[in-house]
């Protein structure tokens, strides 16, 4: 009998904003596994903290680079794709073994995640539990609805050009900007470019503790990989 | 002291994919209110079926018209401002009695939602749980990640009209479209007239007992407002 492999959203931070399967889940868990940037903690294991059964199994997955090579070079890509595979073979020879295994994803495991890497090469079965994403966690932070009415919404991540940031902020009702980090300087040009600087607010840490909500015009040129920019919506309401 | 109104985003369905906080806060309340059609049960309150105190006080908020008056028909804007007027005169008494009231909110209370017309009217406190969204629901239940490295997902409605769609259809990498029920036809005509006919499927009570999920060019054309149509991301991966 083989094991399951369990993809399990965290949602944007707060401990008790995971689903109640996904708390479940990972409470009963014999093997939990998680991505971290090497030598440190890693967000997702951070956020199960105190939730994770001392006798478990955790398996930790270090990638090889985050930013030391420019997703342009080819060998970023082979480093990566070297690297799932590993993590995959690992993964389907527990899975083999009959473990249960549970992999911690924060946001939504299949919006824009490592874990979807993962997915695609796993022979084992896998299951996915759905997880609140980082732009709910932001724009509830806000304090501020997203989208009204007919209001179109655009998700946009900040590593696209210039010029392509520009001409579909400058088209949307609403807009969510996702992997920011070293980004920011470009994007709030092609804010500015757009005409719509008035409206943008960066969102840093949302849920959690250390939660902080700028104006785009007052935010520094630099921020963490999962801040989230917002222009929200003002569409239709009664 | 003044009570507190919370607006609890349920997620899509099923009912553990609410969080751990919406639960706690709803097997708790001593007031739950949830928006429903006249002679429904609701769909907000069927989600939470057995976990309400036996004890606690409902308080159905139902709609003077859903679909019986067309959207451009002033008169609707009228009917729902008076309603959410005065379900929001309800609200902020019982917390000016001190009571904590718990609204019921599907997928996520700040996405689209009815709450948000409460949230504008209110004067008590209030605090907003996010939830676990409806195109999450659907595309974890499509078996399928919707967005890959820098693919630019749109969320439109499919009240807006057929030119719309179908520029903006063609323009994106990923599509989820929301508020279908009696626009599929449009819908389809956008969809077809984008090139984009053979990527998109429409998923319908993702995450409840009757899920399913149909490759457009086999659905009928009639179908659950709350159904989602998606085309998934293709963007990179290593």
């Amino acid at each position: 009998m083989s094991g399951v492999i369990h993809g399990v959203g965290l949602g944007p931070g707060a401990q008790d904003l995971m689903s109640v399967r996904a708390d479940r889940l990972i409470r009963g868990a014999r093997h939990v596994a998680y991505f971290r940037k090497a030598g440190r903690p890693g967000q997702a294991r951070r956020i199960v903290d105190g939730m994770i059964d001392p006798q478990a199994v955790e398996i930790p997955m270090e990638y090889p680079v985050t930013t030391e090579i420019p997703l342009s070079d080819p060998r970023y890509n082979e480093a990566l794709s070297a690297f799932y595979a590993d993590c995959t073979d690992r993964l389907d020879d527990l899975a083999a073994q009959g473990h249960d295994v549970v992999i911690l994803c924060e946001g939504d495991p299949f919006f824009y995640g490592s874990f979807m890497h993962l997915h695609s090469r796993l022979k084992a079965p896998v299951r996915v539990v759905p997880g609140i994403t980082g732009m709910s966690g932001a724009w509830t932070a806000s304090g501020t609805p997203i989208t009204w009415g007919d209001d179109v919404l655009t998700v946009l991540t900040a590593t696209l050009p210039e010029e392509e940031l520009t001409r579909r902020i400058r088209d949307t009702d609403a807009l969510v900007v996702m992997k920011i980090g070293r980004n920011l300087a470009k994007l709030r040009r092609a804010v500015d470019a757009a005409g719509r600087q008035g409206d943008a607010h960066l969102v840093e840490y949302a849920t959690m503790a250390d939660q902080r909500i700028t104006p785009l015009t007052q935010a520094e040129d630099v921020t963490a990989y999962f801040s989230i920019l917002l222009i929200h919506g003002k569409g239709r309401r009664p």
